[in-house]
């Protein structure tokens, strides 16, 4: 994303909240998708294309923007996900979340 | 994600749509952390903590819930991000969009 | 809420890109507040005290912030609306889309 | 959009996780609009059409899926929008909140 960005001079659209609205309008096209689908059907519905394609090109450009706000923020995302993934398990212990949703990870 | 998940009898409330709210919640998190500060500041503002340990969280947080979608959608994230990306280069030509932000990418 | 933010010296955080990422945060939290639930028994669950209250809150919030974006943009919102909506009339005709989801309104 | 869903017998599909996702969509389309444009340019850019139009759009689908979810959540959104907004303005006086962002409303 870096290089795809400064190959193109786009890095001086990339401030923070301008990525992050770009995040949500990915996001947003990743709930259109869904939106429609019987929530007990919808994996089985995109688990063929053309759905499963369009799926995960709204998946990637979500990821896309959240590496490129990782960069330009000097955020090393795979550390941080796993440093909370590590906190969330010590929030949440197995025994006593068994089954139970917690309102958020 | 699923070994967190599982351990958890987390599973059953992993439907896509579901994980997509989850996502949404999380995106919302980074945005609040966000909304008010100064445009031109705001990578500035949160290049230390609190505020950079927290936009780490939520960042690693809206990873969590994508890539968790991705692995019940079976869906290969890091693949499909860089097939969209090589998709991305072609549909926008640096002599052509140099400087010029398109739509989305 | 053009008065309520006046009373504070708020309009200066008011940029529309600040309001959307603003209406964003809360539209996350409405979402949190469903996330877990099953979809078939969501209505039910959020009939009554203290999610019900709780949903009405994150909905005003959504709500507010809508509004004042259209405020600072001088649209008038009702109005939009009601001709969006004549529009999506027209474009689907009761006949040709009866109990089949089209993509969007 | 009650009398707009009913004649196309499209109210099976507005359960409460999938409207959120609808409106989700539209939040998104609206960002998309936005995100690219100066923070300190944007309203400007968006006073005269085409883009005043679109933005109005996009703004009247967030509207008409929020109506929408109140209506089958059998809230009274303007009702709770206005004693949320009473509520914000006992919990944040002018006084002590002049000219100073609050993190959420």
């Amino acid at each position: 994303m870096r290089a795809f960005t400064d190959e193109r001079d786009w890095a001086k659209f990339h401030d923070p909240k301008s990525l992050i609205l770009a995040l949500v309008g990915e996001v947003g096209e990743l709930a259109e998708l869904f939106q429609w689908l019987p929530a007990d059907e919808a994996a089985q519905k995109v688990s063929s294309d053309p759905l499963r394609r369009r799926v995960g090109e709204e998946m990637a450009d979500v990821l896309a923007y959240l590496v490129r706000l990782a960069d330009i923020l000097d955020i090393d995302l795979a550390e941080v996900a796993r440093q909370k993934l590590e906190n969330s398990a010590e929030r949440f212990p197995p025994a006593d979340f068994r089954g139970e949703a917690p309102e958020k990870i």
